[in-house]
C-alpha cells in the first residue's frame, strides 16, 4: 500500500532508507515522521467435529462463492486465540473449544502470516454470519477440494487429514 | 498510535465504525480511505550452544543496557524464520541452524505479536551488531536475571531451562 501523505502532519511522503535502518521507509518530508508497515496476522480456526470439518461459503470477495475456514485479519488488544475464537464466532457461528496451534503458514507475497488453531466443535449449533452464505460439516471425501478459497486452507485441510488417523496432530509450518 | 492525515489524500481523518465492521477505524472524511491498525509480529531466536543461551547486551532503547535475545520486527516480504534468522545475524552476528517454532507470546496491550524460534549456534563466530553492546553465551546460573530486558524473554528463557533436560522441546503460548 502506498503511502502518499504524512499521517501526523499531512505533509509529502518520500521512500528513503533512514539511518541505520536498512529498508526503504515512507518518510515525511515535513515532520520527518517515519511510516513503517510491517506483516498483518490472519488467524482463524480448522474446526471439526472428529473427521468432519467445518467450512464456510464466502459471500464477500475475494473469492465469493468458494469455501473457507473461518479466519481473519486479528485486530489490536486481541491475542491471536482470541482472534480466532472471534473469526469462527462471526463467520461461522460456532460453539468450540480451541485446541493448539496447527499452522503457520507464511504469506509473504501478501506480507500475511496466517495462523490457523485446531479447535473442536463442542454441538450443532451453527450457522452462517455476515461473510458467509452457509456453513457445513464437512467429510473429507465431501469436501469441495476444487472450490476451496485459498491453497493454504487447502493445504490445511490435507494436514488435518493425514494428522487425523494418527490421533496426534502437530505444528505445520508452510513458507510460499 | 493516532492517525491525524490520510495517507492517500492527505484529507483529515475520524473515528468511525464502517459498516458493517465492529471496529473503530480512521477514516478520511475527505476520500473514504480506511486506515487499518493491526499488531506487528516481533519474531527472534533463542539461539543456545547445547544448555548455554546466547544473550545480546543492547545499546539502544528501551532497555538500554539490559540482555535479550536476537528479536525485532518483522518486514514486508519475509517469512517469520527468515526475519528469526535476520535478526540474528544483525544483532548477534551468530551463524545458527533454526529449528522449531518455541515461544508464541501475546502481548495485547503492546499490539504485539512475539513468535521466537529455537536455534542451535554452529560455531564461536559471533559478535554484537549495531543495536548491542555484548553478546554471550550464558549457563542457567550465570544469566543476569535480574537484567533481562523483557518479561516474555525472561519467561522464554524459563522454558527452555525446563525443556532443555527432558531433550524435548514443546511450543509454548504465553498470553498477556
Amino acid at each position: 500500500m502506498d503511502i502518499k501523505f504524512c499521517t501526523q502532519c499531512g505533509g509529502s511522503v518520500q521512500q528513503t532508507i533512514p539511518h541505520p535502518d536498512n529498508h526503504a521507509r515512507y518518510i515525511c518530508s515535513q515532520c520527518g515522521f517515519i511510516h513503517y508497515q510491517n506483516p498483518n496476522v490472519v488467524t482463524g480456526c480448522l474446526v471439526h467435529k472428529n473427521d468432519k470439518v467445518l467450512l464456510c461459503k464466502r459471500s464477500i470477495e475475494p473469492r465469493h462463492g468458494l469455501w473457507t475456514v473461518p479466519a481473519g485479519f486479528m485486530e489490536n488488544g486481541e491475542s491471536t486465540r482470541v482472534a480466532a475464537q472471534r473469526e469462527t464466532t462471526e463467520e461461522a457461528g460456532a460453539n468450540i473449544n480451541i485446541k493448539d496451534l496447527f499452522v503457520l503458514a507464511n504469506l509473504t507475497h501478501a506480507n500475511q502470516v496466517y495462523m490457523l488453531y485446531r479447535a473442536e466443535l463442542i454441538d450443532d449449533n451453527f450457522q452462517p454470519g455476515h461473510e458467509s452464505s452457509d456453513v457445513k460439516l464437512f467429510d473429507q471425501d465431501q469436501i469441495p477440494w476444487d472450490n476451496i478459497a485459498f491453497y493454504t486452507v487447502k493445504l490445511a485441510l490435507e494436514k488435518f487429514f493425514s494428522d487425523y488417523p494418527k490421533g496426534q496432530f502437530s505444528l505445520h509450518e508452510i513458507d510460499f
